[in-house]
């Protein structure tokens, strides 16, 4: 899908996010917000982001990205000739419906109307649109330059086109879409998230293993192979006859510890106190801002320079034994 | 803790793993099984790992350490002088049992022994040891050259002594010690493990997500955050207050979320059915092996050369705007 006009609406921390991945594509970006001086911030951000990216090589050129980032002092000023609008209102359902009525009245005819949401249901939100065939939610992660999943999300009366279109638009942002069908609580990412952290608070507990140990667990093991591969095709390459094989290995072990899992159980205040001890001890608050600069740049540098995307291969005989 | 000397007593999968890891530390280490054709391969298959690390520049000289590898034609050839004993035979109760008391009785008097297993209670295998004091598990990942980490677990009857040797030994081997102070079913990395895949299969089988589009949500963010932070750390980084402040504002959703999963619901026919149906139009069996080969090279290149170990650093302000 190529277009040349996108409206980002909403310029907070999620809608300043977009502007960047729109304008490294070249497509020019008019970002509207009721607070104007948000809009400016916005934009300063995105081409800090820009630069950023130029210097890792991810941009070839950040200047004429930011060219393509204009403020909008009007709604309508931001939608006219835009052929996809990215609305990144705060995620409250009653705010999402107006706005998003709002935006499908105003909206160039053939334009698609996207809700960055990160929880709400899209049947909920897209009650009230007059097309609702044009309207979806994309999920993004934060900040999206370094997070490259985007969470798709149809309504009930989403055009299938308008998947695919979105889903094509996202590629082009250098984004990677995947599509959830139904919605769940938490949408996709987040469950498998909580799924971890939920079983790791219960864990540190019961006394089962310090918060350092547990983030080793993940580090040192699971962790480094979910970096290139999924836990279906990490079970996949487990087992002689692939998941299959596996699920016939592994399975009831899978499913008796499913059951003896501790995710539904509160974050309890013991658990809570033990973690956040355990983080002081490793980084004092006042250290936070540099950690996080830190994993910026290693997550920049997984993008800049895949693992896998190096040129390594497999080593010959000879190479072994010199 | 530095050793001379050490026993692998099996040497199957698990047992030929762990003899590169004692041999490039510079400890001499003596292979027995009751079946010796076994020992022969392992042996060769240890040197093979040798010389991979070589050639990633992780061994310097992978002949001295393949040196250091002996086959013992008797268990008290295997114990003679061996200052630290890696049991490494089937994962039965009974087995362990049976091997475990043996082992204890003919050891040398300091020697530590320490369990290979993935699932069993220490309390249950340590039973009928005249010595319990000295005796511990330990729990490597697969193939352990490339996954450094190594779940300790002492039983009701370890001293702690023990527990601090034994991590300390595992540092020299080069893997990362965490300590499980508690037994729990699965341990702690496979618990995690299978808190991702149960709900993974879980999000399929109810037409959420495609198997293709779950592994991305992995890869593309939450994995390749978990390759060099836990969730913990993850968390920390992720509010103004660190997981303090990560807790007041999510906590509530995750036990929520927690509440929702389908962790302890089995493996539904259908969506294995899915899964298997997705991977092998990914990749043919046949192709398998060569996938493996493919992520044992990115798991090496990660050890190789870790991410936020290439000299990257914040760019300053000018090297942004040149």
């Amino acid at each position: 899908m190529r277009i040349n006009r996108a409206a980002i609406i909403g310029s907070g921390t999620i809608g300043r996010g977009w502007i960047p991945l729109f304008a490294r594509a070249g497509i020019e970006v008019r970002v509207h917000d009721i607070d104007p001086a948000s809009v400016e911030t916005a934009i300063a951000a995105a081409a800090a982001t820009l630069r950023d990216l130029q210097a890792f090589g991810l941009v070839e050129d950040a200047d004429r990205a930011i060219e393509l980032i204009r403020p909008a002092a009007s709604l309508a000023g931001a939608l006219e000739g835009a052929e996809f609008i990215q609305e990144s209102v705060p995620e409250k359902v009653a705010t999402k419906r107006a706005v998003l009525a709002q935006l499908d009245g105003a909206a160039e005819a053939e334009a698609i109307v996207s809700s960055s949401c990160s929880s709400l249901d899209p049947a909920e939100i897209f009650e009230g649109v007059a097309n609702p065939r044009r309207c979806i939610v994309t999920h993004p992660f934060n900040p999206p330059h370094l997070m490259p999943l985007v969470e798709v999300l149809p309504g009930p009366g989403t055009d299938e086109e308008v998947v695919t279109r979105t889903s094509a638009l996202m590629k082009e942002l250098g984004q990677v879409p995947v599509v959830i069908r139904k919605f769940v609580f938490g949408y996709v990412a987040n469950r498998l998230q909580a799924a971890v952290l939920d079983e790791a608070m219960s864990l540190v507990g019961d006394g089962v293993i310090s918060p350092a140990d547990l983030d080793l667990c993940i580090t040192q093991a699971l962790g480094r192979r979910w970096a290139f591969m999924g836990p279906f095709e990490t079970a996949d390459l487990n087992a002689d006859e692939g998941v299959a094989g596996y699920s016939a290995r592994y399975r009831e072990s899978y499913e008796a510890i499913g059951a003896d899992l501790g995710v539904a159980r509160p974050w309890g205040e013991d658990a809570l106190r033990q973690v956040i001890a355990a983080r002081r001890r490793i980084v004092p608050l006042e250290g936070l801002q540099e950690k996080r600069e830190w994993r910026d740049l290693l997550l920049m540098e997984m993008i800049a320079n895949p693992i896998g995307d190096r040129g390594i291969r497999p080593l010959t005989q000879k190479e072994k034994r010199s």
